[in-house]
């Protein structure tokens, strides 16, 4: 949940004044912004289970990605609301939907079945929102050090596992990338599994949707210091990110509401004149919003004034404040159990499913 | 941090649209709206010290207890913005101001000082930024148990100090204050403390603003059901409520960058003149914001235009979304030792209070 | 885990020097000193399924609460050794057999189904070991405050579970009896289940025995004064207690050495000739141990003199050394599990067990 | 607290039958079964200050290293029965003992004080006893990714600390070792200290004993595998480990009270001689223990006869049973506090000591 800006983010941010970790959010965003788009280089595919919609973002130019603020590679997004129940069975399913993304990723970068995988529990168990990538870690089926002394005959489709969450920045003085890149080059990992929370652009999507990557993790630029990038460039193996939206910057909430009042969002609009019916409260959106004639005779927010508006609202802590639902704990439970068994399935092909969720208290 | 709604906080809240469980931020409002009032009934009484200004807000009658939103009764209010940097000298000297301040409660009821006092910490512990009852709780001189057997002689000044953070009703299925008047009628408690995470109107007072008072705690009407109160009607003794905001709901949020737009808080408005020259950005807040005029013709948002458009960047999460800072878990640590501090100085009174702070790890 | 000592326990232990919180383990006692007895007054039955051994003692007269040291009343233990593993499956039958268990409790005391019901978590959630109770208490379903708003034909078969971990006395200053009867008052409950962590006698029984009990709990007479008990003679409503051993103390541990060593265990003796022929090692315990009449010869150790020697190996901490499993964590997770699915499981009739697990994360 | 087995003390082990992480406990055995030595090669100092011993053991040569069972090196001890009282002022004394102490060690490797140091807390967080590393990682100013963007003149003083908490082997799939080498080899750390709970032989040491060697860390060897050592010869740099007793093995207890029965003991014997005139009770050893005679008629307990006794105690948990006191969270938490504290002052020189405790909450 570090705030993670990549060159082709920025440059998406530059333009659209939207800051989101999601692909598919990027996405949307284009859509809304200026209509159902031909994006060269962008491929989208969409697929709908009984409980997820999954979305596969594949940028495969730099024309596409920086077009979608996204460096090139494949992204998935499992999109499931009813992560955010509490029903066993539906989790359990979720999982093998991760599971099953997990293996497509596998495949394509050609990993054997017993190359030595690392995974990362990014993030600060402190804190509830961050510490998602840490309980995955503490769930997982680690398994290299019972291989590594195991007869060979034993060894069948189990992968060995390393797994480590070896905490933020600021309470280790080391760049996560240079304490995955010392790890990596003692145990010769074939690839590397990054499991990180992230922010969205709305709330909606806190807790409810799943992405899995393999571009990698690019850890924010703070006060002007360059961070050093978590990918197959730094690391020389493939790098995968799995992300969880748990936070939405308060800054993003404040600028949402400033642009429904200036009419700026399409989207919000669209939805101004659909939501009411399905709403037990009886409202016009008219009568409410105003016409829409009204709306546009509004002078415009420029990006400028809506920065300054929005440091009004949040100061003293700007840039530091974030929304999360009052439940968050919960709700981190339920993630950690689906990406941990997801990640338990794909890595180990033999072992049966329900075997794995049984491991997991 | 359940929502607390009293009557008269429902009938202010009714008037001017704002929900705080602060008195001083109540105040600041009417003021805000209708000028410098002279408040019938409500006396303010203001004190400055080296770190901190601390506000006695007196509500005498009932007319002044429904202009204000706030029942009849004291409300001290410490507001220190230093309590927010991690100094353990100056964290020691607010722990003697909030002693100070809780011996004058204390006075006030004519407590004698070998009377039981039970500590209540409210909310949930699982949640960070509702975790403060409980964890000051588990920071408190508890004493009751060693005086009840220990020789006459040797109690003086000790007075005997009971404590519970008994969860909440989600957790527990029992109303806080059922388990409250239960424990009391078997101690024979002579007052009660409760301490609470508290709801802010505005981020700058988290962890920055100590309130307390000595009318009780009314938690908040949840699905049409009345919900008890915890107070000196339904416990028989005096309640003291200490709180300290570390959330505001994200819906204040929202509105308050609807205001900004709106151009219908005359605060900010004057904030948006004063600050840029403070900034190190070169704003104009003039071509930043337009003219005054140009705002004044734009439609004012009515309230439910408000509350629709908090919905749409709300939803699904509505209600249950809370603004925080990022590092609350630590803020939350450092709250909890200047209360803690504070109350074990107030009820131990020949006790030492560098002794004291030294008890706390 | 606080030393519970009743009357009955108190006078067990002074004819056996033995002290220990399950009905078997006194039992068993016996059965070793003073070969298979015809306790008069007391009922033992078992049972056995595919992993567990069902002990019921029904403790009858006066006369044999006073042989076997414990409370007339019932007592059932389900000893399984596969709850120390960690097979989801199994130990979602040993919850079936919990809630059997309870629910044939629950008969006797002629417990209505609509009947309110307190779950206490006894013990302190900071000290690993004797945080069983508040941790069953954590995955509860309860429901207290859902019926009370309900409309009564949503009613059927959910019973009103309430439920509190109040923690212990040296961290509330109120003894636990006084917090549940102050809240039992108001709640009107018409039963009390107690969760506790136990010391056993063996540290085989660790993790793997679950004592029910209807005869309520005793704390440990401390420092010269009487504690309250919790039963139905102080709550005027029955109550159950539910514990499971998760440490032996350090001098029983010290206590046993001494007495295989004089040769005063008859049981350790018959397993000294016996597990031999089990194990890997190559051992005869002829040579080993020495001849039966060598060791006869010894001059036997007095209590006083026991007390003395294990008062060496102990201090400075004598009573309260504690030995647990270095895995402890684990095991009381496990434990939880099982002990909260059979109480979901027993308390809400008409749901469905496996749903019941499911709802547990 | 994994067992830590190094060649030494397995010949150690095997002469005298005692496994300890503690040098000076290793001398005291030597002292204890063959009269006040004089070890060559070995070098015992003590100082005693108001409220500790320091003893500074250094092993000079290899003939006095496998006399003593400990590698060649030097060996701090400084033994404070304060610690386990709560008084802070003596912590923040200790604490100052701990600096000095470290700081001679720094001086006698000759670290620079701008040298680059990487503290590692082994442990596992979720154990209690086992946490200590942990903890004391999460209290240290850690320096290293503020110095690196600071401008050189503020550099002055404040050396780069980083940090890590790695998890142990189970948890992570790879050798702790492996983790240091690593990060070592990427932040060109040029010391690296290590922070663990040691077990000891005798609870009297229980979290009253804090060692500090310059020999590094030899994880057990357990199942037949070799394990990495964390030392100058694997890691290429000065490798000092801090160690403070938390738990004595099960078997070291039941092993203990086998040898007082068997009269083996010298100390144990003659302090059986002197404590009785100590405590309350009216013991007469001769009347209690019977006479030496007496006792020196038995026939000795063999190696082998002992651990079968032991095993008999212990199964079928045997190697994993760990002894603790029951408040072990609150003695972790003070010393953590003491270490991390001594840890800060030493690191950064010029930075004042009352400053840094006030930094630590």
């Amino acid at each position: 949940m570090e705030k993670f800006v990549d060159p082709y983010q920025q440059e998406f941010y530059n333009k659209y004044g939207v800051r989101t970790d999601l692909a598919i959010e990027a996405h949307e965003v284009i859509v809304e912004r200026e209509g159902p788009p031909e994006l060269p280089g962008v491929i989208v595919h969409n697929e709908e289970t009984e409980h997820a919609t999954i979305s596969r973002v594949t940028v495969e130019t730099d024309v596409g990605a920086r077009l979608i603020g996204k460096a090139p590679g494949n992204y998935s997004t499992i999109d499931a609301p009813a992560l955010r129940g509490h029903n066993r069975e539906i989790h359990e399913e979720l999982g093998v939907l991760v599971a099953k993304e997990i293996q497509w990723f596998i495949e394509q970068h050609q990993l054997g079945p017993e190359d030595t995988v690392l995974v990362v529990g990014l993030g600060n168990w402190n804190a509830t929102p961050d510490a998602l990538g840490p309980k995955v870690v503490g769930e997982l089926m680690v398994t290299r050090h019972l291989i590594e002394f195991s007869p060979p005959e034993l060894r069948k489709g189990l992968r060995p596992i390393a797994a480590i969450a070896p905490g933020v920045l600021g309470l280790t003085g080391i760049e996560t990338g240079e304490i995955i890149r010392g790890i990596v080059g003692q145990i010769e990992a074939k690839a590397v599994f990054c499991i990180d929370a992230l922010a969205s652009r709305s709330v909606n999507r806190l807790g409810s949707t799943i992405q899995i990557a393999d571009t990698g993790i690019h850890p924010g630029s703070g006060v002007g210091n360059k961070r050093m990038a978590i990918n197959e460039e730094t690391l020389g193996i493939p790098v995968f990110a799995i992300g969880v939206p748990t936070v939405v910057h308060a800054s993003t909430i404040v600028s949402d509401a400033l642009d429904i009042i200036g009419g700026e969002d399409p989207e919000q609009t669209q939805r101004a004149q659909e939501l009411p019916q399905k709403t037990t409260f009886n409202l016009d959106p008219q009568s409410i919003m105003g016409s829409q004639a009204q709306k546009q005779s509004q002078p415009p927010v420029t990006a400028e004034q809506k920065r300054y508006m929005v440091a009004q609202v949040l100061e003293p802590y700007m840039g530091s404040m974030i929304v999360t639902p009052k439940d968050i704990d919960e709700l981190i439970d339920d993630v950690t159990n689906v990406i941990a068994g997801g990640l338990n399935t794909a890595f180990h092909e033999s072992v049966d499913y329900s075997e794995i969720f049984q491991y997991l208290s």
